[in-house]
């Protein structure tokens, strides 16, 4: 099996990549994996000989993946969400046009390869016209209110009328926010979710910029990598149409996932992690839906992390194992 | 006042044209009408002093277009759905590129625009995973089945955005089935519904290619005009919100058009209509939604024609005054 991964330098990416070089894909053994990212991916994976790196824009490499014969592709480079808000024309060009180039160049290619879209719950806002449930459903209108969402749900749109007419098998999968994400902050608005584990557990000082009782609708790593291969793997029938499928949440404020961090980690380390508001993030995430009807995800084998103690255990115990590693 | 319709040589452009020529948009008469299609619009048109003609596609005239300050734009211009769902480049240049080089040409022009941009009740469909409700509501979640559908609902999604942004002011409006289109047919999967009335009063055999059951949600002529300057004319506040707004519709079926055919031109022009299918028309035409919660639109002052022995009335007075005009 010959598999892209758009944005597989990046956190997810690199981490799909080793999952599916573990584990194969559709129980079948991976043959090659091919990285496409602005940045070079992690040396482990470059050390794979079944890894091949593609280091540039998707519109520039968009010429030659077409005369490649991909059997899935794992579309996860985007600009994120603060960036695109900062810079309209960026969002377009990363985000729209981007996804727009892989499209036809995957058409171009004419073997319908399956094509796992990595879309987001940030495609879901209150229109002044019309407020969004609280609960959302897969039958809720997503009416965006950021330019990032406005772009993944036309993203969204193009890969169904791409299925539709048969010249890719594609699935819109709408990640919710990440946590705990390793590493250094992003440009996304979410980033400070992971940042008030992140921060204090290396014991470094934390600025969350909403008010401790913001619910959030979030994921752990494994459990958003799970889903995009679950998605990738099921059949068109299991899978029930061309909608995007929102993966499963976990429901929390911010005050219980301090909560969990002193439980875990002890009250010194929440002690790291101070509240200043900051209102163009908090107008961002304020306006993402922090409820979600589970049931869709769950028919597919997929449910939410169980609470968000095990979340903050599992990061200790993968940021322990990386000490170890690299010491 | 300045004013700039695309499309504005096709049938509904130049209805618009002459009708806001005549009585001005907003309480301000028009000072300078630009009227930008691939054809040069009728010889009335052309003959007032006001009007200006852009012959050639949007993406050509976009550089020039961003050197005029609109203040009110109506974009009209499309490629329609059987001919999108023939040719799916020419669905994306037409609908896609197209739109998206206006809104460039009209953020650039810097004075933040008034913009209408009809869309199309075509948006809606059933998805194999999600199922249409039979009645319509302005929180009903568009599954475009079309390409044209997905275009339209695309170019929604931008506007809505280009809006958020202050761009420009977008309005979306959602245009029913307009009937009876005049001249001849065009290569919108939804032309015979006016084909079947206009044929047969002329004197003309007309095919009906979906079986006399079939509802249709429509609206005439005058009244979908009508419902494109009300939006342009409503304040932000009435408007309520950015989501695009479904034109009230009519719904009545194929044989009770052709019984008001007959009731108002006689049983020999009736039976000019003869029944033979056409699955490609039928599979499109049988996706769209028939019924309609026409509440959002009513509390703008607009409602649906009361039967549709009104429109063929309508139809054949239009009728004979043009005949006497051209006589």
């Amino acid at each position: 099996m010959k598999v892209l991964i758009t944005g597989g330098a990046g956190f997810l990416g690199a981490r799909l990549a080793r999952t599916v070089l573990a584990n194969g894909l559709g129980g079948e053994s991976i043959a090659e994996l091919v990285l496409a990212d602005q940045f070079a991916p992690p040396p482990d994976l470059l050390a794979d000989p079944r890894v091949r790196a593609l280091t540039g824009t998707l519109v520039e490499q968009s010429a030659n993946l077409c005369r490649e014969a991909f059997d899935t592709v794992f579309h996860l480079a985007a600009a994120v969400s603060a960036e695109c808000e900062a810079d309209f024309d960026l969002g377009m060009r990363s985000n729209l046009d981007s996804t727009r180039a892989l499209l036809e160049a995957l058409r171009a290619a004419g073997n319908a390869p399956r094509l796992v879209f990595s879309s987001s719950a940030a495609v879901y806002g209150s229109d002044p016209g019309l407020p969004m449930p609280t609960v959302i459903r897969a039958d809720t209108m997503p009416t965006p209110q950021s330019s990032y969402g406005i772009q993944k749900f036309i993203c969204e749109q193009l890969v169904a009328d791409y299925t539709r007419k048969s010249f890719i098998d594609g699935r819109n999968v709408r990640l919710m926010t990440v946590v705990v994400r390793p590493g250094r902050p992003n440009g996304a608005a979410s980033g400070f979710f992971s940042g008030i584990i992140r921060e204090p557990i290396a014991g470094q000082p934390a600025v969350c910029p909403v008010a401790p009782e913001t619910p959030v609708a979030l994921l752990s790593p494994a459990r958003t990598i799970q889903g995009l291969i679950t998605v990738a793997e099921a059949s068109r029938q299991t899978l029930g149409g061309r909608i995007a499928l929102n993966l499963p949440a976990l429901t929390v404020t911010v005050a219980e996932m301090l909560d969990a961090l002193e439980a875990v980690a002890g009250a010194e380390t929440r002690a790291l992690v101070r509240f200043e508001p900051d209102p163009a993030i908090a107008r961002l995430v304020y306006g993402w839906p922090a409820f979600f009807d589970n049931s869709r995800a769950q028919a597919l084998g997929l449910v939410p992390d169980p609470d968000f103690h095990s979340i903050v255990r599992a990061f200790l115990a993968e940021r322990a194992s990386e000490t170890v590693l690299l010491s």
